[in-house]
Order: structure tokens, then C-alpha cells, then sequence
């Protein structure tokens, strides 16, 4: 597993949306937007329930990520950041960490989930295993 | 190989970058960032060289692109488009759709790509299995 570099883990905290992509059963690609946050060097997310892209993650762990930049380069690009990782789920957090994340993408004041009682979820962990992109993190 | 819905084809044509999944040779994800357009009821994106996205739908031609919307919607979640179709490769069109492209993405007047002489290259174009994501498109 790769530390994540400076101009990488920058974007991945800004509140920008992540592209998780996952794979299924007969080996095509599975994409849901996601808020992501950085603990560590691991890229973390939050799911409440239980769905595919936890499944496909149980079933194969190799995933990928990417996040759209805020700066254009030459000639007209505008910088993105793909993160290939290795992912891991913990049971339980799932709502600690997601009033976490809506602080940074919704607002400081913002309760979310916005319910009582949620489900203790689980938390999607990444370790990173090879960056790409368009940007300052595709050099390294 | 389904229709494209209007509100689907309205986010598609307005500039928003897509975010193109195709699969490796091992069936890990590979993911690249990509200026799209619509013609008839395919997606299409140009590409100049011979990348590991062209390769890999050749290989595979089962494809996921993802498309942040610019509306939220209750619980405080932003609108986004997945896009599950299949890719097929036709030679040359290359610079002719990224110059119509690059007037969508950059502005009316950008000379792109800038150079002169470029390759023919390809364009990709997807047909759509399935559309997911939050949004109107994604009750059809």
C-alpha cells in the first residue's frame, strides 16, 4: 500500500465527489458517487445499507477512484486525480463517519444522516495501489 | 440497445466531464476522464492515440460512464448519471469530434486539438444497457 501524496490527499478532503468503481459477479463495472474522506493512508467511505458495490467489494477488493480537479492544464485539461486501491470493509461507523463527510460537502451545521436511529453501517476502506490522472499526483 | 432519456441527454450535451470505466485484461477497472457527446441514441467520445481504453474495448466492450449532475435532491445529495452500455470503436473522426467537443467544453472559439495534422484516431461510441444514478433519469 502507497502513501497518499500531498496534492492528492488536498483534493480527496475538499468536499469534491468521488467515482467509486467496483466490479461484479460476471465482471463488469459497477460506479456510484460517493463523499470520501482520507484517515491515515486509507481512502474511507461510509454505506448504510447493504448494497452492490459492498457485495462486489467482499467478492473482489480491487477498485478504483477517481475525482474531478478544480485547475486546468495545457492544452485545455482540467486536472483529475484516479486512485487504483485495494479495498477493505469494517462493520459499524457508518453514520459517524458520514456526519464527518456532510461537514465537509453539505455544510458545517448539516445532521446526516438526517433520521434517528440509523443502521451502524459499514466503512470502505482503500489503500492505494497505484495513482493516475491528469495533475501534480500523476508524476509521482 | 435503449433510448437515451431527455433528461439524460440534456446533462450528456452540457459540458459536464464524463468519467469512463472500461475493464482491463486481468478485469480490474481502468478509468479515464473524457469530454462526451451525443449522436442519436449513443454516447460518443474521440480519442488520438491508441490507449488503454481503446484496447480494453476491443477486449471488452461492456463500459460504465458516470456524470455529476447540478441539482441536489433531499436527503442533500447531489444529482448523478450512470451510464451501463457497450462500446464499439470506428476508425478516424478523431480531431472533427474532439474540435465539436472541445467548443462544448472549452468555448466557441478554441482551435482543438491544438496542433495541425493530427492522427485520425477513433471514435468511441455507447450504446446504452442500463441507466442508474440519482436523478430523473434514473426512474425510467
Amino acid at each position: 500500500m502507497a502513501a497518499i501524496p500531498e496534492s492528492a490527499r488536498s483534493l480527496l478532503t475538499s468536499g469534491r465527489l468521488a467515482h467509486l468503481v467496483t466490479i461484479n459477479a460476471d465482471g463488469s463495472p459497477q460506479v456510484s458517487i460517493v463523499w470520501v474522506g482520507v484517515e491515515g493512508d486509507e481512502i474511507v467511505l461510509a454505506h448504510l445499507g447493504d448494497g452492490q458495490k459492498v457485495r462486489n467489494i467482499e467478492r473482489d477488493s480491487r477498485v478504483a477512484l477517481s475525482v474531478e480537479g478544480t485547475e486546468m492544464q495545457p492544452p485545455g485539461l482540467q486536472q483529475y486525480l484516479v486512485v487504483y486501491g485495494t479495498a477493505r470493509i469494517t462493520e459499524g461507523g457508518g453514520p459517524e463517519l458520514l456526519q464527518e463527510l456532510a461537514h465537509v460537502y453539505l455544510g458545517p451545521e448539516v445532521k446526516f444522516p438526517p433520521g434517528d436511529d440509523p443502521p451502524a453501517g459499514r466503512v470502505v476502506r482503500i489503500g492505494i495501489d497505484r495513482i493516475a490522472g491528469v495533475g501534480p499526483w500523476a508524476s509521482s
